[in-house]
């Protein structure tokens, strides 16, 4: 089974993150924008959630960070609190006491305790949160929680995204059907390591939390740690994926939990490719898949390398088929290729082979170059190990979009 | 002595590679590029130079890269042949041909081996260099070479360079007086990684081989590879030195040799400061100064990631002061600092310290930024080694120059 097929037993599905049984959802508009749009967001499974995440390796992190990586992995979770506009990172002291005072608000309006609530930020750094609007609206979010909220919570964690990202599937398994939805965040300062943006995943399998731990972190590590847009890991990205057991499935068999590790690859990547389409002022989606590698490590330093080199970038938006930066930056990736087999594949138009130029019809690749989503395809010549990387291309309106970000 | 200063024996003066007794110089239009702009670059020393350089570590690279580091340190070397408009990268067999055959032709009609010829190349990768057009044009440049056409040099070059870039110094010691002087090309892939775009310095003083590569590659390491305009390493990088022992100074006592590095240092870091100037679309030259780190490493780590930051340097074209996306890069940069001491400082007004936001006025700040030269000053408050990084803002034009290079 290739990487992109699906066995039978999963099928995607519209809905996101209140898709699986005994989630409920909301967002609304509690003023921290100042543009006016919806900005906090709540999730609530009355069932206790096994919870596990990834965590950005920035040495500078969000207290809201600290506060969900305290915390898990957990069988205790009962909610998410996120608010976008406002990071509260680089905030010291107050900072973190406005995470706790936001996971203790947030309990006492859903009556469980503060450490069943994982907290999230996006936006804005070195600002401190308006505690008394997150206060004020607290009750009213509480009170408009549905399974029907999904999308209004994905709404309410955007920052500069310029739509709502949702992905969902449902799987059949010999105990049953089980459900798995999420969501994610980001347009801008994406390039994750070790966790991404903001995501949130919820499923109503039952999973042990440390199993879901690492299940998560492995997931992660083959896709939201592979998408880039411009390079700058943030201070503020988390991967939260919590299961509450309201379906009949229990994940404990090997067959099992390989589709459970299916399903969540599955709507990870799914989550990515949203977010490379709308990568601040992309005008296409890039997707580089890179064989032939002698290991993981170097399929993916080469992946990453052409993902984020502005110059490959550029050309795309340019639609100008300019193969010898794609060479370029696997030159300086550190992977490892053959200098006789590696060949680059650009639009699946062959354009380099054993260091030196293909023959290709230039206009009709330029052509080609103006489609909604690209393909670049790398063969390093060495092995059987692969990787995908997920990004878009660099257009003047990104660097409009973060000359005036906080203007 | 700051490394700014210099001291009272080295004076900075105007001219460049051909300041320093017995080299000659000239660039003309041998039609390589399309444009029709001067495209072929000669430097000539009648005296043997001693030769040292520095080269791009990008895998991918270009056979004049090749060429260079086979034959250096050397003290045999009489001339540096130089075409834009051709990378003459990727391109195989014929490249490595096209490459000894340059450096033959050059030395034939210089009356020199091909060995004491060094070969570069710039511009578009992939494609091959027209041997027929050099060939026709060296008999010309060759007579016209003087002690003059340092400036037609500089600007022979030349890609997508705004401007050339000279430097030169005068160097007094108990020996008499001896003069250095450089110049360099370079406006956008540039994020040089042992080596950079490329610069030629030459002097009239007398050293050793080993001992100059010795001081180039320290030198280099200190200056071109804190550069960065856009984090793309190219596969032709080079920095060659040549000194030609014209004068009557010889570089062996200790003193002397402090005397030459500082001034090849004040060369090679005033070139960097007009490559970043001139940076592909920048409005402004942005000088990143780390200080208070616990090794050399950790300097460097932090002051790349800030000038490799993508949204920083949006926000430095928008003169947004928004300095969280500073402390973001020194998070990532994988450099050890100090919570408690670190602080950052933006056009010398303070911004962060203490993990937390300094209060400052920020409409006196956006005027600042306005500024051609914008300083970031961060202090890891951990240790006593400091580092610079130069770079630029990143402005729409960036953007439009690499989506259009090639058309």
């Amino acid at each position: 089974m290739g990487k992109n097929e699906l066995p039978a037993s999963i099928t995607e599905i519209s809905g996101g993150i209140t898709v699986a049984a005994g989630f409920k959802a909301d967002g609304i508009k509690a003023g921290i924008k100042q543009t006016g749009k919806p900005d906090l967001a709540l999730l609530f499974s009355e069932k206790p959630c096994t919870g596990a995440g990834t965590f950005t390796k920035n040495a500078i992190r969000a207290s809201s960070v600290d506060w969900c990586e305290e915390i898990l992995p957990s069988k205790e979770i009962h909610a998410i609190i996120c608010n976008s506009g406002c990071a509260n990172a680089c905030t010291g002291d107050r900072g973190r006491m406005d995470t706790e005072l936001m996971a203790k608000l947030t309990g006492d309006t859903l009556g469980v305790k503060k450490e069943a609530v994982l907290v999230a930020s996006t936006g804005v750094i070195g600002k401190p949160l308006p505690m008394d609007k997150i206060q004020s609206a607290l009750p009213e979010l509480s009170k408009v929680l549905s399974s029907e909220g999904g999308t209004n919570f994905s709404t309410a964690i955007m920052t500069t995204d310029t739509k709502e990202k949702q992905s969902a599937v449902r799987i059949e398994t010999s105990q049953g059907v089980f459900f798995m939805g999420g969501t994610a965040k980001g347009s801008g300062m994406i390039h994750p390591n070790m966790a991404t943006m903001l995501a949130f995943i919820c499923t109503d399998a039952s999973i042990e939390p440390e199993l879901l731990d690492r299940t998560v972190k492995q997931t992660v590590n083959r896709t939201f740690n592979n998408l880039t847009v411009d390079g700058d890991t943030s201070t503020n990205d988390m991967v939260l994926v919590l299961a509450n057991g309201a379906s009949p499935v229990t994940i404990s068999s090997e067959s099992d939990l390989l589709l459970f590790e299916k399903a969540l690859y599955t709507v990870c990547n799914d989550l990515c490719k949203q977010i490379a389409a709308d990568g601040e002022g992309a005008t296409k989606r890039v997707e580089i898949n890179v064989t032939g590698a002698r290991n993981e490590t170097d399929a993916k330093l080469a992946a990453k390398a052409v993902a984020n080199s502005n110059l490959t970038k550029c050309a795309l938006f340019g639609n100008d088929p300019n193969w010898g930066r794609i060479a370029c930056a696997v030159g300086y990736s550190g992977a490892q290729f053959s200098k006789e087999k590696m060949t680059i594949h650009l639009c699946k138009v062959p354009v380099f082979k054993n260091m030196q130029p293909e023959l290709f019809d230039e206009s009709s690749l330029h052509n080609a170059l103006k489609s909604k989503v690209v393909t670049i395809d790398i063969d390093l010549g060495l092995g059987s190990f692969s990787a995908v990387a997920h990004t878009c291309d660099f257009s003047y309106d990104y660097v409009k979009i973060n000359a005036e970000y906080r203007t």
